[in-house]
């Protein structure tokens, strides 16, 4: 079997798990503070342009998300998202469990559009904010989001102004976020993400790491004893310096970048195969997931030999399935992957 | 400069690295569904004298605490410590973040005491349980404690019997487990352990992996979707294989046991040093964490080679300071602590 | 200016006046533990046909909600609730600011339906209640609902069973619950929702009473501890005598029904009025809420001498306003109002 | 039987009973926005000296705490307050539920002093507010505090440098704030409340009003969003007039100090009869609660015909009892109490 289920199924880059060979021995200061963090972090805030960040690292993006957003509002504060955003939908509640609301409205191919949020501000802030209505204080996002698809920067500008003419943050979950980067048609930077949000973070866990998010901090008001919030919320590893150690590895010559190009690539060449064989793509990725709809047959074709996960179901007789590539992925695995594509059942008259 | 200031200082046991790197190229479920946490559960089932337990995989202590006791109690209760434990002195207000009251009762010997259970039980549920007072749910106990002093059996089992009586969960925080599993003089068992306690842990990070902690709730009750509340506090590692493999490694052929018991004995070398040289020791510990009350020239004295941590003032002219084996400590590191003890200012009468 | 914008608009019927004014020189015990509050208890569970149930007495509807809920769930579980129910959408967060997920579905008629609940309990429940999903645990409806719609006996029927085969809790918010049981046509008594819900609450402060609402705790699954959990969220009035001096007015004769029944009379009057004048209601309530369409120079004609309140809007040309009775609507209120809608621009041709 | 074991066993002066049967058949807007609100909040502005103070009716002393606490907070910080503390020992965990730890530090004479707040905040503050430690942000106190004692405008001086030093802000919960404000030997007003603290209320519950605290909000940066908190919490009455009206008739014409008055030299009277009969009191308080230590026999002796409350056991003999005077106590009631401890069993020689 082969597994296209996720993009973190399986441990790490080799030169990841050599620097962590050839560390080993030595003794490091815990919890972050030792010389590997502060490399990584230099590393990271080169491709910032300029803005004075915070970056800290925490083992996974749930933990993140959770932690930033909890230090970022007020009680009476609250969360604009996709109904389909991985907060919302995918952590158990994990942002309502810190007391805050999560506004979610429809997404438009799996993002927030500027317009949904000053519409939704609109609602709970003009006409004085009314007492019995929580206040939306930070817009989430997620590129590539739930779905693979991503922000061009003009959107990006524009979800930009809309938080700032509300005194909304803009946070960017960025646990695929090298997939997006890497992908063909990009138009944004890292540099632009530290101007156009408060805070982001850099996925480690499925790009190349044995796991850790950075997280970005570029709004000063976002950086008031985070640490402290980190520790409380039991996101501060001891052996911090893994994390360090791993993001240097992975920035300092543009590893992370490389790798996610390749499965990007690899996933264009799985979704020309359906493209090819007249299977209906749910949306227009760019990115290493790629979304089918396939019917029950070839959805049991494709299940003998790989795994992969149920997105939704579509109608009675298709669903929707994703295909991941990673940092990770064979080339013989997408060969083969693509020619099950291309032997599927009711895919000859595509040809 | 040589650190014992921890035990958490270095990265993991060659065996681990070893093992990671040979499982490096597997593809695995994601989020602990694997067969090394499989593996590494039942290594650990074995040694539970037949208790049916859950047994989870969290990435460091503080969320293992924060978790079990928010999964643990109803709002209205709350959790007995001594002063000095952890979660109530290290880790931020984390248990009161989940909404909970830490009733904090003086140490002996940094330990908690049947009888102070029993004073604080009758406190505050005899008299009809007060509406007006929390209701005490759960005794929270490390061994070894921040002191490095452990449990005799007896005292665990007058600790059992206390919270049984008055309903309580009893919960051990063995973030050093394996140091008092390994001491010479200890009576007590894992299988004791999930006797006598509701729930407790087996300390990873501190004691030869590079990070994680295994959770064993043996009481049902506290079983309930615990792996949604993991999961909603941000618990749940994307590839948690890599907390399952470290464990089978260490407790497949008894790696465990044997990296403490030899740090254990490099401890009581150090304890039987400062004896010599006639410099107090504050508590009577057999593990691996000794604490000795040094003039200020004393404590200049050894900064110069070594960095260990400061404890608590004693009075104006003495201090008393931290020293910690763990699993990584070479016998040189040990032997140039000694000869830096012997030779100590003030020293010399003692001998 | 008649105001019809709320129910709570004027103190409370005089009867309740007179009773305080009696017993004011008198000296009671604290915190509810007196002997009105007893009294008016025993009055209630004289209506709740045998069930064993706990009546506390709270201030005000979004303390009793919050309280309740907060008492009932465990960190991992959810409430279902309409998108317009009072939880939902009008108490600034505050089930989110308890640590659950409300999750709200659409309202038909104002209504939850068995059928949405048993949808998301088998979008959460089955399959093994995936970890990354909050359970639902209770469900949320009020009758009158937020447009004064009612359940009839038999959807509450089909409420209760959907909710026990999921093992949910049934929540009935009565903040009107006079104005349901005694309109017209309602099958439904206190008995049957002492025997079909979990918990339910008699409505006081909008049916009479200065202040207060009787929660009515029939499963005894949530009567544990319940008192501690008032306290603790600042719910325990000091003189709790006050609360149960007016619920043994209210209840002892049977004012609270009657009260009720006269406004929900004067309501229908209202709604026989728009009805005549061609105004469309946009819902069938037979309860104390009327709400009428109108358009904007229907509504600015009434805004010249009533007050009433803007519940949505319908088009560019139309607004949905509504129009309360209450315990304390004058008749020559009503007759005013009904003699504006008669001479309402545009509704000439209506008659 | 004479009840003196509270302040708040009797209903309301009879200025206020009649101020709401005069105002009962008007018609208000919901929620405090009504002029009775508004007139009250305009006389309590007179008292505090030109300080631009918001001002907030909620129905009891928890709640105030409690909404007051969480709306002040972010989640690393924490509170200073004795260990007798109201808001520590007598409202099962409000504060912690909200999320907060309580740092509990010794009384003097119930008192909090500057000295223990600074010597806290060097310990939490200092050293670059180390990750583990919570951070302090407010301290609070009560005057009179839980044993009648209250602070002199110079020790209300210190603890408000005390606090400005280390950017606290220091909150009075005053529950019998009248009691003190009308005692023998008060150098301190209601501006300069306003002017040393950054927040405090005025108790109406124990001072004459049926229920309602009048919370005052001088520092700026605690008024963002405070009605959303309030909503959130719960706090807001929908007939909010009931609490206005009645402030407005305590302070319109100085009722509320009045009542205090009077009360306070009744306590005065009793006190004199403990000194005069050679019993002990446990601390010299000048306010409206006293504190006898008294053997067994006179404790039972006084039981016959006084209700009183155990304050604590001072040793195998003799407990502290408390009795409390009110704005209702009876000078008969006053004069049969004077006459029993009189003749206590073990009193004669003292005469």
């Amino acid at each position: 079997m082969f597994r296209f289920n996720n993009d973190y199924n399986r441990g790490a880059h080799p030169e990841i798990l050599k620097a962590l060979a050839q560390n080993n021995e030595e003794s490091y200061p815990g919890y972050g503070a030792d010389r590997w963090c502060e490399r990584a972090q230099a590393e990271i805030l080169k491709h910032l342009g300029g803005v004075k960040a915070q970056v800290h690292f925490i083992v996974g993006g749930t933990p993140t998300n959770a932690t930033l957003i909890a230090a970022a509002l007020r009680p009476w504060q609250s969360v604009i998202s996709v109904d389909t955003g991985h907060i919302n939908a995918h952590e158990a509640g994990s942002i309502e469990l810190t007391g805050h609301k999560v506004l979610a409205v429809p997404a438009e191919n799996g993002k927030l559009t500027a317009r949904a949020v000053e519409e939704d501000c609109r609602r709970y802030l003009d006409g004085g904010a009314p007492e019995y209505l929580t206040q939306p204080k930070l817009a989430y996002i997620s590129s590539p989001s739930e779905f693979g698809t991503v922000y061009a920067k003009a959107e990006l500008e524009e979800l930009s102004a809309a938080c700032k003419k509300y005194g909304l943050y803009l946070f960017l979950d960025g646990a695929r976020l090298g997939y997006w980067l890497a992908s063909e048609g990009c138009d944004v930077t890292l540099a632009d993400l530290a101007r156009l949000t408060d805070a982001f973070y850099i996925g480690g866990t499925k790009c190349g790491a044995l796991f850790g998010e950075a997280l970005v901090l570029g709004n000063p008001a976002l950086q008031d004893h985070f640490r402290t919030c980190m520790k409380q919320r039991g996101d501060v590893l001891a052996k911090g310096w893994l994390m360090g150690l791993q993001f240097y590895t992975l920035f300092q010559n543009g590893l992370y970048f490389d790798l996610a190009r390749r499965a990007d690539r690899q996933a264009m060449e799985i979704k020309a195969a359906f493209q090819k064989a007249g299977i209906p793509l749910w949306v227009d990725s760019p990115t290493n997931q790629q979304f089918a709809v396939v019917s029950r047959a070839q959805e049991a074709a494709l299940g003998k030999d790989f795994i992969f996960e149920l997105s939704h179901a579509v109608d009675a007789q298709h669903n929707c399935i994703r295909f991941c590539t990673s940092w990770s992925t064979r080339n013989e695995e997408v060969a083969a992957l693509i020619a099950a594509i291309e032997s599927l059942p009711g895919c000859e008259e595509a040809k």
